[in-house]
């Protein structure tokens, strides 16, 4: 059996999006900037697929959503704009972030530094959050800009943006939330939120990958980091994909369309992987079980090591992660995990379970036995393990 | 009868490239990071669609080919790149590009002018490209980079880049092209051009929208556009779109297979066009006939507006342009017809007939009637024409 639990990595695209897709390549296929039927000829499906957008979000029709090549670029676009428009050309010199943010976020803020820029890496608390109070704490006269996301990659924990955009907007500071692992997991809603900006990607929802999404607020401007032809309100240059662009806007209408079913079905069958999982000793979920987007699962199995744990299961044809995708070619520890604190033996045993809408009752049952199976063969390995004392006890 | 000449705008993906493309939507769908069988299940296709790349412009296997979203962003890359390295972070600050760089190449430098860098607008001479010299000329002490495209996207003029990079080269200045027109139309070897970078779009060959590249010589550093995740060795974060990469790649394959029937039978049919208008009196190239993509005319119709024609044209199943497709939203005068230095009437009589190798002899014989036809029509109507004088002799 081959099952799939690594949907925060990226997803397969539905097979209901690559039907509306595919008239765009070989039939369909004009610049929409051209004139002629050609071009004209993609125009309705691309009004659709803003329609899916716009409401999926809850956009205003005076907000912007610029459909760009992935949410790596909307971030690039929001943080290096504000650095542009705020920094370089104005007074202001300070952005705040978590320190828990995906590399899109974070490696853009490293860059920044080099560059000047004041840079604050919000810790999080021992639930795997930002501390609404912390934000307020260090804001600052100079601060251009907040980005906090709305879930986490790696344990899928809910940040309070809301509470975040509110304290934002008293402030005056410009507030951008990486949404990317929100969208199509829980709802969300930009007006509620007070976002000025947030970024997505159409791969983590079921749509393609190549193709990512940008909410600017009405009102608000952006230097465009790619400059170049008019499209997109000349907010966002480069001939526009049609395929992908139709695909993330349909993918978006049924992941919205999906979101009950994933707050109790893909729900109750995560819960179940993750019970099973608990019940062996010396585990545990890190950042709590609270709060969290429905499908993800970050557990410590002491003794056991992440990559270790991946190649049995990837032998039994279950692929997991042991956090970001983005991370995972270089060995080092999960920066999720290092930011709770944990001993630096821990921070090597996470192992992340993400689930989409796809997943069978039957795969999770299989997963279980795999899982379970694993982490005993293992444990009899680890010489780190077999010397904890804990581990005495329970014979695993 | 349907005929798409407006190739230059955009190319319909070729379905032997959109097969090899299907594969990985919805079956294949894994991160390339993954480290599971459903990451790496991407990767022979993707060494694969590599090697078709770096054989298709002859790169080095230790220079770098970055998969990016298309030219613009590769083009964007490269300059932004060089003015945060090069000028923001170092003594030089001036820029040499020509004054018919496409936009994404101009509005760059636009930008980067509103930051203080020093830019030349090389002008180009009545062949419509720019004088081997004048790069010579205007290179400075402070110049951090050369960037001239490959070939004009509006008249298919193909510049002396080999010239042009032997002198960057000796002055020891960084030379970019935009090679997005030529590639797939005419061959390029990126060691024989002696150039350091060059962007491309894939759909400008039969690829996919969506996706481009970048192609860096070995030694060059230059700081991301998109800071994120390590791929592309982290010289473009983002999660990589496997099958619009697997797609571009097959795309390069198949366009350099098809040089010689570029340079053959697709020329025949641009050439059997072309001299079927020019038997119309008052009708010019635009640069001349030399030294061009063999599927490119750009002719200028003294009387018949630019746009009135494609309306026309469009009437009758007819695509062309009237410039690039990003410009032609807007009805400014095409900057290329401006660069001749024309009088102002025939700056906005230029039409662009761009061809491919799905092109047939039954479509252009078809294309050449309706032409002649509609240039009759607006003849008639057209009051300038009616007083210029030449056009009393001919009664068209
Ligand atoms: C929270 C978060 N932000 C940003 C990204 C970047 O997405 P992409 O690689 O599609 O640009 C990811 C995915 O890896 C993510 O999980
Ligand atoms: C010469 C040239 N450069 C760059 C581009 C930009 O290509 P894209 O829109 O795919 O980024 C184009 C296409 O419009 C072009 O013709």
């Amino acid at each position: 059996m081959e099952v799939y639990l690594d949907n925060n990595a990226t997803t397969a695209v539905d097979p209901a999006v690559y039907e509306q897709m595919k008239p765009f390549f070989c039939d369909i296929f004009g610049n929409p900037n051209s004139l002629h039927r050609f071009g004209a000829g993609t125009h309705p499906k691309m009004m659709e697929a803003l329609d899916y957008l716009y409401s999926g979000i809850n956009a205003d029709d005076e907000d912007d959503i610029v459909i760009t090549g992935n949410a790596t670029e909307s971030i690039n676009t929001v943080i290096k704009g504000i650095w542009i428009d705020k920094i370089l050309n104005a007074d202001k010199n300070h952005i705040i972030v978590s320190e828990v943010e995906h590399p899109a976020v974070t490696a853009t803020c490293k860059f920044l530094e080099s560059q000047g820029v004041s840079v604050t890496y919000l810790p999080v608390n021992e639930e795997g959050i930002v501390d609404v109070q912390s934000v307020k704490q260090y804001l600052r006269e100079d601060t251009a800009l907040v980005s906090i996301m709305w879930a986490n990659n790696e344990t899928g924990k809910i940040f309070p943006i809301e509470e975040i955009g509110q304290i934002c907007k008293e402030a005056g500071v410009l507030f951008h939330s990486d949404a990317t692992q929100a969208i199509g997991k829980i709802p969300v809603d930009v007006q509620k939120a007070n976002v000025d900006f947030i970024s997505f990607s159409a791969h983590k929802f079921h749509g393609p990958k190549g193709v990512g999404g940008l909410y600017i607020k009405k009102g608000n401007k952006l230097t465009p980091l790619l400059h170049g032809g008019e499209q997109m309100g000349g907010k966002r240059a480069g001939t526009v994909d049609v395929a992908s662009m139709v695909g993330m806007g349909f993918a978006m209408k049924l992941a919205v369309e999906a979101l009950e079913y994933e707050a109790t079905e893909v729900k109750r069958l995560r819960d179940k992987l993750e019970s099973a999982i608990l019940e062996l000793p010396e585990t545990v979920v890190i950042g709590g079980v609270n709060n969290r987007t429905p499908n993800t699962t970050l557990i410590s199995i002491r003794g056991v090591e992440g990559e270790s744990m991946l190649w049995d299961l990837n032998q039994k044809g279950i692929g997991a992660s042991t956090g970001s995708a983005c991370a995972s070619e270089d060995l080092e520890a999960n920066p999720v995990m290092n930011a709770f604190g944990s001993d630096s033996e821990l921070a090597h045993t996470g192992v992340r379970f993400s689930l989409s809408r796809f997943n069978t009752e039957e795969q999770i049952d299989y997963a279980i036995e795999a899982i379970i199976g694993a982490v005993k063969r293992l444990r009899n390995l680890s010489s780190s393990y077999a010397y904890a004392p804990e581990s005495h006890k329970s014979g695993l």
